[in-house]
């Protein structure tokens, strides 16, 4: 194959079709490592800069330059869209939610809105990155939060390390907890449709707590939702990538979606999931983020070896299994990026 | 097998003998969910707690008859061994450390003390519930926690949730790191061996941060210091329990660590577990503490399940996939355990 685009690059990849190199970029490639962002967020609060579309488009595109990502991710969060359904969030820095969505009275007054109505600034920033990204022929993703993790945090009302409130819901009021769950996928699956047709080329699902579950649980309360998504989402327009974080025990139900892409965490042995799942299909990921600390020519040779043992599934885009970190170095990222750059051949 | 003491049951499940039915006890049994436990926490802290003999043979032994539970766990904390070392732990409720240790002045400074003179209080509590349980043929179960967990700890200063610091030092300064998991090992051997010598008849190793590391990064950081320990420790007096934390990707490394029983993650599939690993390792495990929520009959149902997933392995001990949580409803205990009371056969 010879010298590909980065987007076509990427959306091969995504397709499962010959390349001449990995694809790569990193998740939360716009963030406080960067000491760029952080100068943003020194004028904006994060939840303005989410709102603010011209600073927004900034952020998003500083990765290109500063750290030599090869595609753009919309900057945003995953609870962008869910003031819309009526639910007051906060950031303190992670979502707080002040009522916590645990009656069936609240569940009912959840609205599914059209984010052209809700969110158009999302779709805005999506418009202004796709006219800049065109003639550079880099990708552009959207993305959106999953059911399962929205829910855990409006049930919960914030983060939590057993988020045990939210699973006593599964338990005990099943019915309930599929009302929300429904309610959340309709949101997703227009939230990200609008962004397709806003100029997104492929869009990532983050799935940040499913992994939180046992796999026959998995299978009862998330893989729904994956499957209602992968089957709505106009993925001939853009292929869907599935990531499940801390997911390496569900990796068969999160193939079983229907996603074009799984992206994995760090803990999966890329080799493994390459040859078990690599034929239906392809992987990105996932090097540990804290790697990006060891010495360049270390992470050179992580990402040979990521190449290599992704070679056998239909196709590889190269990232973290997780998104940097706010310690993150940034020669580190650099170096990450260089090295897939330098790697000769890759798919057939 | 005709009817067994709840001590017989319990080392013939950990050793691969036939038993009547699986034992049955759970993590964190002793802890904020049971009020008889916060009765006694209102009048000393947990720190005071973890040396006050008399309390903590009290705390020790609530779960017998509050819940049920067939087996009596030391009440401590992972940290207790680690002032002897010269390092200054307090509790937040998490350990926090007052200077991490970050540089090989720090790891040289630590000393590896005898637990005879640096923690007599815990070989007196153990000495103290085994002479209370003898007469009641109920098993006491020591435990420590494991290198890589205490260094995680160490180097970080508290909990994280990327640990960047701690994997950040494995990445750049390996020799340091080795060196200070060598100490923590020798630390761990000793300590477990002089609760042997106290009268545990069975030590359980708690790796709570083991699962953050990619399965060659375990591989290299972790199994060595689990191996160490299964060989060192008195394993013909008592038979060593491994609980790797989110360790559903290291399954295969941790049977290689030879201890006796993998206390297996909720994460885990337990029939593929028992299936792949069950004829070289007992399991124990692996109901969500979350399920404990759920109405008495269905952990009724999800406890038949474990025992018949569990049925291809040399032994299963009936347990949680984490510890109870402070809103673990007492009543999902009881059931937990009556319903273990109630399994008909088990292992033939």
């Amino acid at each position: 194959v010879t010298a590909l685009s980065p987007t076509e690059r990427l959306l091969r990849a995504c397709r499962g079709e010959p390349v001449d190199r990995p694809p790569v970029w990193l998740m939360r490639q716009a963030g406080r490592y960067l000491p760029a962002y952080r100068r943003v967020r020194e004028q904006v609060s994060f939840a303005e800069l989410c709102r603010d579309v011209d600073r927004a488009v900034e952020v998003s595109l500083q990765p290109l330059d500063e750290v030599g990502s090869e595609a753009v991710i919309l900057f945003s969060d995953i609870f962008t869209p869910v003031p819309g359904m009526g639910v007051d969030v906060d950031f303190r820095p992670g979502p707080v939610i002040a009522e916590p969505i645990r009656s069936a009275a609240q569940v009912e007054r959840l609205r599914v809105p059209d984010p052209r109505e809700s969110v158009p600034f999302v779709l805005e920033i999506v418009r202004a990155l796709r006219g800049d990204l065109a003639a550079r022929e880099i990708p552009l993703l959207g993305f959106a939060g999953a059911p399962f993790t929205l829910a855990a945090y409006l049930v919960e009302g914030a983060g939590s390390r057993s988020f045990s409130t939210w699973k006593r819901m599964l338990w005990r009021e099943p019915a309930l907890a599929r009302d929300l769950l429904a309610r959340l996928t309709d949101l997703t699956v227009g939230y990200l449709n609008a962004q397709i047709e806003a100029g997104a080329q492929a869009v990532q699902l983050f799935d940040t707590w499913a992994g939180m579950l046992a796999p026959a649980e998995y299978r009862e309360w998330v893989l729904p939702t994956h499957r209602e998504i992968a089957a709505k989402v106009d993925r001939a327009a853009a292929p869907l990538i599935l990531y499940v974080n801390d997911g390496s025990h569900v990796l068969e139900e999160a193939v079983e979606s229907g996603a074009d892409v799984l992206s994995l965490d760090w803990r999966v042995d890329l080799a493994e999931a390459a040859r078990r799942f690599g034929a239906r299909v392809s992987l990105q990921g996932n090097l540990d983020p804290c790697a990006l600390a060891a010495p360049p020519e270390t992470i050179e040779r992580l990402v040979r070896e990521l190449a290599a043992a992704a070679a056998p599934a239909r196709g590889h885009i190269l990232n973290l299994g997780h998104g940097c970190l706010p310690d993150t170095p940034v020669e580190g990222v650099r170096a990450f990026t260089a090295a897939a750059r330098a790697l000769a051949g890759g798919a057939p």
